[in-house]
């Protein structure tokens, strides 16, 4: 069978197809590869009517990546779906710490998500960058954290998915004043959240 | 700030609200499972209109799942969506081989995607079990070495998202008389290739 088989050229298809097909709008050119690479991930073009992106978020997530920073992920597929290669070219790299052992313990033991334990796991390592895709617990602990004092994030994507607390978790971030690319409502996910890192990382170094 | 913090409680109110708004239907009940979580993982109600499950798909999964077999997947975003608790008690594994060293080197080479050469890997290995969620190519590479009788895959999650070739692949994929859960159309994604896995896995084993 013919089938085009070059990765790149699949993309930029893609991406062309997405824009023919897109609703009329005010996007930057910035916010607009944003915003084609959620519709990309997903297939789903209500993306054009969610993603926020806050006035200073994507000035302030380049000049983060460009510092190679650490990136915190509240899942491991958000992890995986942060492109390595793009990651080491900045000299960033990726953790997240759901999975983690100590992590896993501490959190049964005090009766608290494992993905809230890890937000306090990465407050105490001076988080900047933290993206979220699954858990709105995480955005609520990483918000309770800023308010004690505790952390002052440069940089939140904030795309947890789902029904029970995740629009509503999704709402609190947006009250404040932290730089931030949010998928409003329940539409989100890992892997939303990791194309919006990418997307963000692609302006700054070569796609691969 | 108070919020719910037990993940199973969370992830139950999720699954009443999905069923309290979703369309009639005429589901079976583990039908319904597969469709509710491919709705959970997205947030987006389409997917009870663009999942297609052939009528012997859960058996075969679940009769593969229980023989403790290997899972492969075309990324390592699905394979991180797996859940590890619910494979290790059915004995089962994951691999991924995209990123694989001798899979990139043989890719290069030959000028196809990482994810046609994966795929011919798999097979080598015996696959019999095998999740898209991101190549189309790989699909189509699939079914080119069932076609030349090299490979009888007994299940096939057929999930990849994209506007270039995705549909394509999951429609050719219909064609051929092999059990497996597909979304038609452009939809889909690692995330929901992931969760599809997971639901017939937590028909097996209980969910921790």
């Amino acid at each position: 069978m013919e089938y085009i088989k070059n990765p790149m050229d699949i993309e930029r298809g893609s991406f062309e197809i997405i824009g023919s097909e897109m609703a009329q709008h005010n996007f930057s050119e910035e916010e607009l590869l944003i915003v084609k690479r959620t519709i990309h991930t997903t297939g789903d073009f209500d993306y054009q009517n969610i993603v926020h992106i806050s006035e200073d978020a994507i000035e302030s997530a380049k000049a983060l990546l460009k510092r190679g920073i650490t990136i915190y992920t509240d899942t491991n597929m958000a992890l995986s779906g942060i492109n390595k290669a793009a990651l080491k070219k900045l000299g960033c790299e990726v953790k997240c710490y759901v999975a983690h052992e100590e992590v896993a313990k501490i959190a049964k033991e005090r009766g608290i998500t494992r993905s809230m334990a890890g937000v306090e796991k990465a407050v105490e390592e001076g988080v900047k960058f933290f993206v979220f895709g699954n858990a709105p617990t995480a955005i609520f602990k990483l918000l309770d954290l800023v308010r004690e004092g505790k952390v002052n994030p440069k940089f939140v994507v904030g795309a947890p998915v789902g029904f029970v607390g995740a629009k509503e978790s999704k709402e609190e971030l947006l009250k404040y004043n932290i730089p931030n690319i949010t998928i409003r409502g329940r539409k989100g996910g890992s892997n939303v959240a990791a194309a919006i890192v990418n997307a963000i990382m692609y302006m700054i170094v070569e796609r691969d």
